[in-house]
């Protein structure tokens, strides 16, 4: 495995790649490796000759008041992780090597971003789509893979490739979850016992839902108000949203009909956790 | 020579070359070829086996006011230059092939665009910079052509492929001039006889202000209002501006030092002419 920090021994090993026609598969990360990105890199392994592994904890995506400076770093566990699951190259470039000190070009989204959790992250999707537009443009990748714990993420990036014309594929990764159903997240030991117990209520709700659409439920009212039902029952967690949404497009509807997305997010004492799934009707 | 209306079609042909291992350099244009345009072909067929024009009136970079609509457009012509010029392969989209009808992702600039012509042209070097991040991943050139004419333009796009790093090098080509110096424009024929004669006093006034730098002057005020002073007593034209600024920064200096471009803009009764130079002190 080989670590580069710079942009030009990136662009020197890529071209390695490129020459030998390899193909790569990058997973862009902010470091601080969990269960998700492993099983990132793991289907990245599957589909390319080489796997590329970016590390940066991207200024531009934090609010204001976001914890850019508090953000958790593990520059050594992270490399011990990332060699063992065969990751080819990690790219953890410093700040000043991504970003002159004012970035003067910005990538500006303004469709699929006033909703879910973007509602109340203003600016943070076009800092995701700046440094990935960068990000893109340096590795080159035949394909890109992210979670679907963070669907308007994938939706939003889907739409960059997609507008932007990026020659590559974008591949959403299922969440990975507990064995109780619950999505997995860093979050998650910030619940109490009790919360713990019921936290598994988000994904079954989810679950009661897809069934109620299966058996021909079409309302997305009734659908809102079945999920938020089960959750005010089950938990003692506080609704933030739950919304029903077209997919990837994250428009509302009224009707249950095509790709659709049923998202949810839930504050508990000390941790905010979202989950979401999506389903063809 | 070759020519596609579509993306799809486009990349084909862009496999094509890259799989042959063929250079490529891109000239992008609004169409209605003038000399200009033929000289950066010329230099671009001189650097690379596969020379690529794109001819599409960019909407994105044309003001609510401005003559989106009245440009002119002459397809057989343009393709019947092309074709003896030595394009091997024209791109010409129609909007909706490159745009949805609402685009949601655009390119942000903020630096370099409010001087000279960018400062009354809002938003229009967003609209360059958008097209340009769509055509340099549909096309993926070596190298893109672009005239020293309009040296704002290369100045933000130079900053663009920079900040952004896309992996090709921008050729910035030599204004191309009459005989008598004035730059070629196809707004000169809108000169009436008396102002055709004191055009070319546009890029004497240019040449006279090097020649003071060359003998030491170093001061910015002195150098503009030398050029300003020529303007006014030679032309019957009223002059827009005349700035004299870092480049490719754009940035306004005091004292003449490193690269620098003289730039000036002249309104005749029914034509605006411009033109600079740059030099490095």
């Amino acid at each position: 495995m080989k670590i580069v920090e710079t942009k030009s021994e990136l662009r020197r090993e890529i071209k390695k790649y490129k020459k030998d026609s390899k193909t790569i598969g990058f997973v862009p990360t902010m470091g601080f490796l969990h269960e998700g990105h492993l099983k990132l890199i793991e289907e990245a392994k599957k589909e390319n000759h080489i796997v590329v592994l970016s590390i940066f904890v991207n200024p531009l995506q934090f609010g204001p008041t976001e914890d850019f400076d508090s953000y958790p770093r593990d520059r050594e566990r992270d490399e011990q992780l990332a060699l063992e699951a065969g990751v080819d190259l990690i790219f953890t470039p410093h700040v000043n090597e991504m970003y002159p000190v004012i970035p003067s070009y910005t990538v500006n989204v303004s469709d699929r971003v006033d909703v879910l959790c973007g509602k109340s992250r203003e600016g943070h999707f076009n800092g995701v789509a700046t440094v990935l537009t960068k990000l893109f443009n340096l590795i080159n990748p035949d394909k890109a893979y992210f979670g679907m714990k963070d669907a308007q993420q994938v939706a939003v990036i889907e739409g960059l490739i997609s507008e932007f014309h990026f020659p590559l594929k974008i591949v959403p990764v299922a969440t990975i979850r507990e064995e109780d159903g619950l999505a997995k997240s860093s979050r998650n030991v910030y619940l109490n016992d009790v919360e713990r117990e019921e936290a598994p209520m988000l994904y079954k709700s989810l679950l009661s839902a897809a069934n109620a659409i299966k058996d021909g439920e079409k309302d997305v009212n009734s659908i809102k108000e079945k999920v938020s039902q089960i959750l005010t029952n089950e938990t003692t967690g506080k609704i933030d949203y739950v919304e029903v949404l077209s997919y990837p497009e994250l428009k509302e509807i009224s009707v249950i009909s095509g790709k659709i997305i049923i998202a949810l997010a839930v504050k508990f004492t000390n941790a905010r956790l979202i989950d979401n799934i999506t389903l063809e009707v």
